[in-house]
C-alpha cells in the first residue's frame, strides 16, 4: 500500500539548488516523487514554485519524510489540522511527535494558524490553552512533562524560510563554500557591517568563543569590542574564561607568554591556581568587585554588565564557580539569553558553536570563524544552514575587526 | 633576594631530551640554574643523573617551579617534610596547595614516605590519618571539603617516572612524532599486542570513543572486540551511544546508510527519535532487556555486562537516560572505573580523550587513534606524555585490529 | 547594446543541482537570463530539459560565458558553424580561441558534425584537413604552432555529459561530499569493483601516486596489485620512485624503518645515495636488469613490463634518470599513455593528481584517496567533476584493496 | 669487526635537545656509542662540549653515520685529511661521496682547512685546484661531470652550526613548535623586524610565494611591500604569477572576485586567456612595457627591476613564457639568486618552500607562513632546521606586515 501527500515549495528554487536537495531527501527516506507542477521564475530575480507528489509504502515513513522536508521549507499543499497527543512520561515525547526545524513555524489548531513562539531545531511542539488563548512553543525533549499536549505527525504545520537576498545582502558574498582562500579583508569588513546593523536595529550581538581567542592574543581586541558595545552576550566554556583570567592574573595563557610571544608549555600550575583563586573569591564578579581580577575579557564583561553563560564539559579542571556543570541546565541558561539577539559571531570553538547552532533560530545571521575548516563544515551539516564560515586566523581576524569597529583602536594599541 | 633549591633527575636524560625540557621550564618560570653535577650514562643503555641548582627571586615562584619540574620527574635532592594546611572552604584548596602530576608519588610525613593512592594530574593531595595510619590521596578541586588536610608547597614530595624501555618496549616504536606517514599495519599489530598483554596480566582494557567509530563503519569490528573480551570499559559521550543505537534501530547513522555506503544527510529525525525511544524504555539496558535494542556496540556491552560511562556535553540532544548531564559527576563516575585498567585505547574523540587523559595515571599505556593530528597533539600537550598517537582512518584501523585479535573475524564478515 | 543567445541543457537537472550552478555561472560572468522553457522530468528517473535565454553587454563576454556553460554540458540551441582562425605565433592561440572542456565534444564544420579526438580541458581545438577528411583534436597552448587552424568563439560546438546513473552505478554512492566519516570498507569494495570492471572490459588501470604510498607501508600491497595485473600505468614524481627504491636498497624510506615501524628521521644519505646508485646504473630498468634493484614497486613494474611516467618537480634531489625534468615534456608523455585507460586511482599526491585530472577526459572513472581532504577538494575544484574522493589512510586502504583483489594476499602476508 | 671514531659537539647541548637527537641518529644508523667526556655548561648561557665514541660493524655504515651526524654539527675529534675520487660519469658521484649539510663547512686538504663556497644540503663537494689555489664548492648531483674531483667519506670535514641566541634573538620566540595558537600580532612584528635588520645590513629579502597570496586578497599588501623595498627576489611557480596577472587583467583570481568578495568558481577561461595574452606579448616584462599589464605583484617587480624566478610544475597550464619548464634548470636559476640574501619569507606554498629550503644555507633566517601546519612541519623535517613556522591566515598576515613596514599603508588602503 502507498501513502501519498502533495507538498509545495516556493523560493529561488533554481539558483539555490534547494530543489535537488529536496528530491535527494525523498529518495533517502525511501520515498518516491512526481513533480506535478513547476512555475519557474523566468528572470534571475524571480521566485519559483513547485508542487510535488510524494509517497512512501509506510504511513510513519511518510510522516517523517514530511518533517524532514520541512527543514528545507517544504510545506504540505493542504496541511489540514495538527494532531496532538499527551505526553505520558516526563522527558519522553509521544512516539509520533513532530520534530521541529529552526524555521519560523505556524500550526493549524481549531481552524486557526498559531505562530510558534521560539523556533529551535530538534524539539517538540507543546500546545497550551488558557483563557481561550492557544499558545504553541518548542520544548526540548528533556523538559517535556507528563500531561503536556504535544503535536504529532506532520499535518497542520507550515514553515517559512528566511529571505536571503542572494544578490545584494550583506552576507550574499559568503554563500560559496567554506574556504581559506578568500579575500579576508573584505570578509572582516562585512562582519563589522553585520554587527553595526544589528546594533542600529536595537538588537544584541551574541558571541560564542573558545580559548583560542586568548591563545591567539586576541583578548585585547575583544576587550575593546566589549568596551565599544559590540559584545552583548558571551557563550563559552570553562576554558575561555579560565585562560582569560589566568592571563590577567599571571600574564600567561596555556602555553604562551603573551607579552613576549614566547611559548610557556603546559603551565598547568597557572591554570589550576587561577581556578582556585576565583573559586575562593566566590565568582568572577566577586573577583572583579574585590579587586582580585583587574583585566581581560571576563573583567570587561562584568564591568559593562554584559551577560555570559559558561557551560562546562567533561574535560574541565575546576571549574570556575560561574560554570554550569550540568549541560542541560547550561542549555536552558543559553536559551534564556537568546531573546533580542540580532547577530551571532562564533570564534574558535566547535563544541559551543554546535551547541549554539542547535538552539538558534534560522532567522539570526550567524558567522563562524575558525582556522579549522571542519568546525565551519560541522555547523552547516548539523542544520544551521544560515551559517557563513570564514576559515582564518582568529587572532588577526579579531584584531582587524576591532580596528574596523572601534575608533582609534590601532592608535591606542 | 634569591630563593634556591637543589634538584635531581635520573633517567635516560641524554637520549630523551628531557633535560632540555627541564631547563626550558626553569627559564619559563622566571628562574635560573647551574648544573652542579652530571653523571652521564656512558653507554647507550645507561641512565644518567643530573643535579641542578635552581633559584627564583620569589619564594612562591620557586615553589611553583619545583611543582612544575616534578611533572618531568625532577625531585628535590633534600625534599624535607611535606607541609600541610587545612582547607577552609568547600571546593577551594589553600593558596599554596601542591598541584599533582600523573606520576607515581610519595609524600614524606612525620619522617616517613607514604605512597599516594591514585595518581592524577592537576589535583590536590589530601592527608587522612586514622588509627595511627596515614593515607594520602589525590582529590580534584571540586571535591575538597572544608576541614580536609591539604599538602602545600613542593617540599616532602617525590615522583617516579615510569620506565619506558626505549629500545625494545612494545611502544618504543611510537616515540617519534605524530604522523600520518607511518607503516600503519605495524602499528595495528603493536596495539593488538598491547591489549593481549594487558588481558594476560589480568588487567582491563579501557576504550574511549567518539561517534566516528560508528560513522566510519567500524561498529561491527568493535562489537566483535567486545565479544572477544577486548573491551572492558567504554568512556564516551551521548553521541557515540546515540549514533550506535540509531544505526541499530534504523540502519542509519548521522549521514550514512551503512548497508549501501550512500550518504543520508542530516537525518535528524532518526537521531532524535532514537533518543526518545531509549528514554521511553528507561535506559539502554532496559531497551536491550525488553528487546527494543537488538544490536550494535551498546547492545554488546550490555549483553556482556561490560561497564560504560557516558558523560554529556552542551551540544547534546536528548540525552540518553544513561548519560551523566553533570560533567563533574561524570568525571567521578569515570574515575571510579579506572581501577585495574592496564591499557587504554582512544578512538576518534578529542573531548573525551582529553578528559580521560586528565584522570589517567602516567603508568597506563595509552594509544590515541584519530584521522585528525590535532587530537593526538592536544593530548600530549595537556600532559599525557605517555600518549602514543596514530593518525589514521579509524574505520580501517578497527577493522584491522579486529582481524588481528578476533579469530575468524574476516571469514565471518 | 546587448548580445543574446539561446542555450539548452538536458539531464537530471533537478536532482543534481546542475541548473543552479549554470545560473550562478551566468551571473558570475556578468550575464543575465530568462528561463524560456523547462520540461521537468516528472518522475525520479526522468530527464529534464531547460531552454534559457542568456545575454551580456559585450560580445566577447557572451562568447566566454557560452564556453563556460559548456563545462556544465550546456549547448547553444542553434550552434551554427564553428569559426576558425590561424595561429600566428608558436605557442600562442588566436585571441578568441575556444577553450575546451573535458567532455565528449563535436564541432560543426562545413555543415557536418566532427567528433573531437581526445577531450582534454583548457586546450584549444585544432582543425586539420587532408585528403578531404576533416580532423579536430585538442592541443595544449604550448604545442600550437604558427599556421595551425584554431577554432574560435563558442559557435558550432556541442558537448555531451557522461551518463552517471545516480541510483545504481558503482560510484553512485560516492556522490556525496568529501568526508572522512564514511563506511570505508564499503568504499574499498567498490573501488575494487571498478578496477575489475575496467579490466573485464579490456581497459587499463591508471595509478597516480605520491611517496605516501611507500611511507605508509603500502608498497607490498601495491606490488601485489602489480603482480595481479591491476596496475597498468603509473604516473608519479621523483619522490615515489626514489623512496620505493631507497626502501628496497636500504630497507628504509624517508623517516621510517618499515620492518620495525621505527622512525628514521631525515635519512637523507639513503635518499641521495639511492639516486646516485640508479643514475650510475643508467635507468631503473638497467638497475633491475643488472640485479642492483631487486624489489619494490618500480621493480615490479619493470618486471611486468608496465608503463610508468615520472615527471619531476622543483624540489627534487637527483633526480632519477627516468624522470622527465621538463614538465611540459612530462605532460606530453603522460598524455601518450592515456589511450585505453578505463579507471584511474589517485593515491596520496596532490601535485600529480591535479596534473592528471587536467588531461583526463571526464568519461574515465576517477577515485582519489588521500588522508588530506584538501587534495580531493582541489581536484574537483579544478574541474574534474567526475572525481570521487575518499579521505582515509592510504596504507590501510591499499592493504584492504589488495586483500580484496588478490587471492591469498593475506595468507601470503 | 668494529669500526670506531671519536666525535665531538659543542653548543647549547642541554637546552636544545640536540644531544638526544645525535644519540638517536647513532642508533638509527645501526651504530652504538659511549659518551667519553662531557663538559656541561654550568649556567644557563654556557656552552657544553661532549666527546662521544661511536662505532659500527661496517666501515661504510660508519662513514655514512659520520656524515649524518654532521647535519647536527657533530665533527670528528681528529678529522684527518679529506679523501677524493674522480667522477667517472656525468651526473653521477663516486660511490662513497660526501653528502653535504647546509651548514658552514671546511675541508682539510693538503694539511690546510679550506672553506666551502656555498653551503647547500644533499650535494657533493668538488675540489678545484688552479694556480696553486684550492677551491671547494657544493655541486648538485645532476651537475657533476666526469673528471671532476669529488670528496668521499666523512674524514677531513668540519661544519659549524650557526649561533642562535636562544634567549634574546629576534627569532628566539619562534623556537617552540608549529602552532596556530600563538599571539600572532607579536609574530608579525618580529618578522617585520627581521626584514628591517636584513635591509639595514645591506642584504636582500627573498620571498617564496604560492597562489594563496593572490587568493587571500594579499596582492595589494605585497605590492606595497615591493614598492617599499622589502621584496628583492621572488621564487614562485606558474600559478602565483598567472593568478596575479589574471587578477590584474580581469579583476578576478581563481574563484574569487576580489572587489566584491564574491566567489567566481573555476573561471578557467580567465586563467587560460591570461596565459595566452602574456605568451602573445612575449614575456611578463614585455607585457608591462607594452602597457598590457598595468598592476599586481609581477608588474610591481618588473617596474622596480626586482628579480623573480618562476619554476614550473607538472600541473601547469600554459605556462607563462618566463617560467622555467625544466625543473633542474629552474633550480640553477634559483641558486644564482641566493647571493646576498639575508632573510627569507615563505608564504602559502609547500612545493617552492621545500625547493628553496633545499638550496638555502642554514645561516639565513627563514620564516614560513601558511594556514596549513603540514607545510611548516615538512620544511623542518627536510632539514631546514632554522625554519620558523607561523600557522596563520596569509591574507591577514601580509596585511599586518605591510601596515607595520610601510608608512601610511593603511590610510592609503
Amino acid at each position: 500500500m502507498t501513502f501519498t501527500e502533495h507538498v509545495e515549495i516556493t523560493g529561488h528554487l533554481m539558483d539555490t539548488g534547494v530543489l535537488s536537495r529536496v528530491l535527494d531527501d525523498i529518495r533517502e527516506y525511501g520515498g518516491d516523487w512526481v513533480i506535478e507542477k513547476i512555475d519557474v521564475g523566468r528572470e534571475s530575480g524571480d521566485m519559483s514554485t513547485a508542487t510535488i507528489k510524494v509517497w512512501c509504502d509506510d504511513e510513519d515513513d511518510l510522516q517523517r519524510l514530511l518533517m524532514r522536508l520541512q527543514t528545507r521549507g517544504v510545506n504540505q499543499v493542504d496541511p489540514g489540522e495538527a494532531s496532538v497527543e499527551v505526553a505520558e512520561v516526563d522527558g519522553v515525547f509521544p512516539d509520533g511527535f513532530y520534530s521541529t526545524t529552526n524555521l519560523e513555524t505556524r500550526v493549524r489548531l481549531d481552524g486557526r494558524w498559531v505562530s510558534v513562539d521560539n523556533p529551535e531545531m530538534d524539539c517538540g511542539l507543546i500546545v497550551e490553552k488558557s483563557n481561550g488563548a492557544t499558545r504553541v512553543y518548542t520544548l526540548p525533549m528533556a523538559d517535556v512533562r507528563a500531561g503536556m499536549t504535544v503535536i504529532c505527525g506532520a499535518s497542520g504545520i507550515k514553515v517559512t524560510v528566511p529571505e536571503t537576498d542572494k544578490a545584494t545582502g550583506s552576507f550574499g558574498f559568503m554563500e560559496s563554500d567554506v574556504s581559506s582562500e578568500k579575500p579576508q579583508a573584505v570578509l572582516v569588513r562585512q562582519v563589522a557591517e553585520g554587527m553595526r546593523e544589528a546594533k542600529a536595529a536595537g538588537k544584541k550581538v551574541l558571541w560564542v568563543g573558545g580559548p583560542g581567542v586568548v591563545h591567539t592574543g586576541a583578548a585585547p581586541a575583544m576587550v575593546a569590542l566589549v568596551h565599544a558595545g559590540f559584545v552583548d552576550v558571551l557563550f563559552a566554556g570553562n576554558a575561555l574564561a579560565t585562560h582569560d583570567i589566568e592571563s590577567s592574573l599571571y600574564g600567561t595563557s596555556l602555553g604562551v607568554d603573551l607579552a613576549h610571544g614566547r611559548g610557556v608549555e603546559h603551565g598547568h600550575e597557572h591554570h589550576i591556581r587561577a581556578l582556585n583563586t576565583i573559586r575562593k573569591a566566590g565568582s568572577i564578579k566577586d573577583a572583579v568587585d574585590s579587586g582580585v581580577l583587574t583585566g581581560g575579557i571576563m573583567h570587561a564583561l562584568v564591568t559593562h554588565e554584559k551577560d555570559f553563560v559558561l557551560v562546562g564539559s567533561v574535560r574541565d579542571d575546576g571549574p570556575l564557580p560561574d560554570v554550569y556543570t550540568d549541560v542541560i541546565e547550561g542549555q536552558r541558561a543559553m536559551r534564556a539569553k537568546l531573546d533580542g539577539v540580532g547577530f551571532c559571531l562564533m570564534v574558535a570553538t566547535m563544541l559551543h558553536s554546535v551547541a549554539t547552532g542547535n538552539i538558534l533560530p534560522a532567522s539570526i545571521p550567524l558567522v563562524c570563524v575558525d582556522i579549522n575548516p571542519a568546525t565551519v563544515t560541522k555547523l552547516a551539516d548539523r542544520g544551521s544552514s544560515q551559517a557563513r564560515g570564514i576559515v582564518t586566523d582568529v587572532g588577526l581576524f579579531l584584531e582587524q575587526l576591532a580596528a574596523d569597529l572601534v575608533p582609534d583602536y590601532r592608535s591606542r594599541a
